[in-house]
C-alpha cells in the first residue's frame, strides 16, 4: 500500500509510491529511456493489454474492452494511489501519515498510434476534454477525494514512458495539494483587496500589451506567464471568468481543443517535437467552496500550464523554489506567434 | 541586465537570465549533454582561463591568479544576477520586478582534476565548508542582498557543465526565497506550539528509531527524510541547534567535512556515480533576524539537503507541488548504511 507522508517543517505531501518500488540497487546511474513496450497496449485491437475499462467514447453497438471505440480510460498498471481502502490518518511521533488511497487513469486519447497531441484533430481533441469533465464530475462523488489533477507527460525528459501513444492521466487525491492552494490563496488575497479575479485583470492585461500574447481566439487566450519558469512555458486561460472547467458547454470544450492543437502544433514545429508537461488547473471539488473556499466562485480562473522540458533544473531551483528561465518570456512568444500552423 | 519578476498569483520569483539568453531556436528538441570543455579552465595552471578570483586559500607568498592555491572563488562568467547596479524594485500593471541584482560565484574546490568531492580528502572539504563560512559572512556586508544559497550541481543531469572539476556556487539574492521563507514559517509554527526546535525534535526521533539514519558520527547525522521527495534523499543535520552556519567552530567544519564525505563516498559506490545536487539551508542574513524573524535564533536549525538525481520529475510533481517517491526513504537509509567506504 502507498503511503502518504507529510513533511513535518514544509507541510509538503509525498507519494511514497510502493507500488513501483524497485529494489535499491536499480537505481544506480543516470536515468536513462528503456526499450519500447512492443506492441503498443493502447492501440485498437489491443484492448487485451490494458486493465479493464473505466469510461470509453464508443458506438452504442461495440462491447466494452474491445475494438471500435474513439477513446478510452483505463486504470494506470502501476497506480501511485490506490483505489481501495479507508485514509487512516494517523500520526508516528512528529511525522504525520495516511495510506495512500486515490485515483490513478490512463486517458488514451486516439485509437491510431499517435505520439503527440498536436496531431490529433480537433473533434478528438474536444473529446479528451469531455472525457477529462466526465471523469472529473464523476470523482468528485468518492468523498473520500479532494482534488483531481489532469496532467500530460510527452516524451522521455517529461516523464513519458516507453509506449509512444497519446494519452494524459487523471490522479484524484485525498489532500489538497500544496501548489493548488497556493495558488487558491494568491488569488484570494488579491480579491480581497480590489475585488477583482487576478486571472481576468492579467487576462485583459495581456490582451492590451500584447508582447507575451501567442493565440487569441474565440473565448481564450495563450500566453507566456510574465514570470515564466521555463523557456516557452504557455498557459492557456478562458476569458471568461469561471474557476471551475467542468462547467464547459460544448462550444467551449471545442475552441479550448483549437487553441490547445494549435499552442501544441507550434511548439512541436517550432521546437523540433519537444518533451512537454502540462496541467490542468481547476477549483477543488464543489464541497470544499464553501466555508473556507467560499469567495473562490468570484476569485479563482481555471486554467492549463503548458511546460516544453527544454532545460535542466539543478540546484538553486531545488535550494530555493526560484526559478531562472533563460529566455525572456515576451521573445518566445514573439517567436511561436511567427511559427506557422 | 538580467530581471527578477514575481509571480502575480503564488508570489514565487523568477530570474529572466538574460546573460545566458540563447536565440528562441537554440532551444530545440531534447536538452543535450555538449562536449567537454578542455582544457579545464579550473585545474592549476590555467588560471588566466577564469575571471580574477574573489577570494583564494593559498600560500602567503604566491601571487594571486597564479599557480600554488588550494582552493579558489571566481565570480561565475554568465551570472544569474549581475553584482553592479542598484534594485529599482517597479511595477508594470499588476505585475511587480526588479533588476537582476545580485552575486553568483564558483568555488573552485581543488586545483587536482577531481569530479566529484566524494574524491576530496577530509581537509580538502573542511576548506571548502571555511569558504562557504567566509564568503557569506562577507557578501552579509552588501545590504543589497538577503540571503545566500550555497549549492553544488554534479553531473549533467544534475544541471552540472562542461568541466569535470569538483565546484559549488553560491548565489546571493535580493530577496528571501519562497522555499527558504516556507521553511521557516513551518519551524516557527511548531515552535510556537510547542516551544522546541522541529529539527532539534526530528533528530531525537530519527535517532530513536534508527531506520532512517544512515550516519552518526561526531555531533552530525545523515538521514533520509520521513516524507522524501526523491530516492536517496540525504539530509546532513548538525545534533546541536544552530540555525547560523556560519557559527561553527574548526572542529565542526572538519566533523561535517567527514561525514559530507563519507555521505557522498556511499552514493558514488553505492549507486555508480550518480549525478546529484546538494543545498545548504541555513537562515537569511543576522539583519534579518530582528523583527519579524526574532524568534529565528531558537526555531531554525540550519542543514545541508542531498538530492541523487536518479528519476524525472514529471507533471504531476510541476501542477500540484507533490512528490512521488518510488523508495521508501527506509530501504534507502538501509542500503546506504550497508555501502562501506
Amino acid at each position: 500500500m502507498p503511503e502518504l507522508r507529510k513533511d513535518p517543517v514544509l507541510g509538503r505531501w509525498v507519494i511514497i509510491a510502493t507500488e513501483r518500488a524497485k529494489r535499491p540497487d536499480q537505481f544506480a546511474g543516470k536515468p536513462q529511456e528503456g526499450p519500447l513496450e512492443e506492441p503498443c497496449p493502447f492501440c485498437e485491437n489491443n484492448e487485451p493489454r490494458t486493465p479493464p475499462e473505466i469510461y470509453a467514447i464508443r458506438p452504442k453497438h461495440t462491447p466494452s474492452n474491445g475494438p471500435g471505440w474513439e477513446l478510452r480510460v483505463v486504470p494506470s498498471i502501476a497506480p501511485f494511489l490506490r483505489i481501495e481502502g479507508e485514509l487512516e490518518r494517523r500520526g508516528e511521533g512528529l511525522f504525520d501519515l495516511m495510506n495512500g488511497i486515490g485515483a490513478h487513469e490512463i486517458v488514451i486519447e486516439t485509437n491510431q498510434h499517435i505520439a503527440n497531441m498536436a496531431d490529433l484533430s480537433e473533434e478528438q481533441i474536444a473529446k479528451v476534454i469531455t472525457c477529462y469533465i466526465d471523469r472529473t464530475i464523476d470523482l468528485e462523488k468518492d468523498k473520500r477525494f479532494k482534488y483531481v489533477l489532469v496532467f500530460k507527460n510527452y516524451g522521455w525528459s517529461a516523464g513519458g514512458g516507453r509506449v509512444k501513444h497519446s494519452r494524459s492521466q487523471l490522479i484524484a487525491t485525498p489532500v489538497n495539494p500544496k501548489r493548488v492552494k497556493e495558488e487558491l490563496v494568491g488569488a484570494r488575497q488579491y480579491y480581497d483587496y480590489h475585488e477583482r479575479c487576478i486571472f481576468c485583470d492579467l487576462i485583459k492585461q495581456e490582451i492590451a500589451s500584447k508582447d507575451r500574447v501567442i493565440l487569441d481566439i474565440d473565448g481564450f487566450i495563450a500566453v507566456t506567464p510574465f514570470a515564466a519558469r521555463f523557456p516557452f512555458e504557455v498557459w492557456i486561460l478562458p476569458k471568461k471568468h469561471s474557476c471551475d472547467f467542468t462547467s464547459m458547454d460544448m462550444a467551449a470544450r471545442y475552441s479550448l481543443s483549437c487553441i490547445l492543437k494549435k499552442t501544441l502544433a507550434k511548439l512541436k514545429k517550432g521546437l523540433n517535437d519537444p518533451p512537454y508537461n502540462y496541467v490542468l488547473h481547476s477549483a477543488p471539488f464543489r464541497r470544499q467552496k464553501v466555508g473556507y473556499w467560499k469567495s473562490i466562485d468570484y476569485d479563482y480562473h481555471w486554467h492549463i500550464e503548458i511546460i516544453p522540458r527544454l532545460t535542466r533544473v539543478a540546484g538553486f531551483e531545488w535550494g530555493t523554489g526560484f526559478y531562472i528561465c533563460p529566455l525572456p518570456p515576451e521573445d518566445a512568444a514573439k517567436f511561436l506567434r511567427e511559427v506557422e500552423v
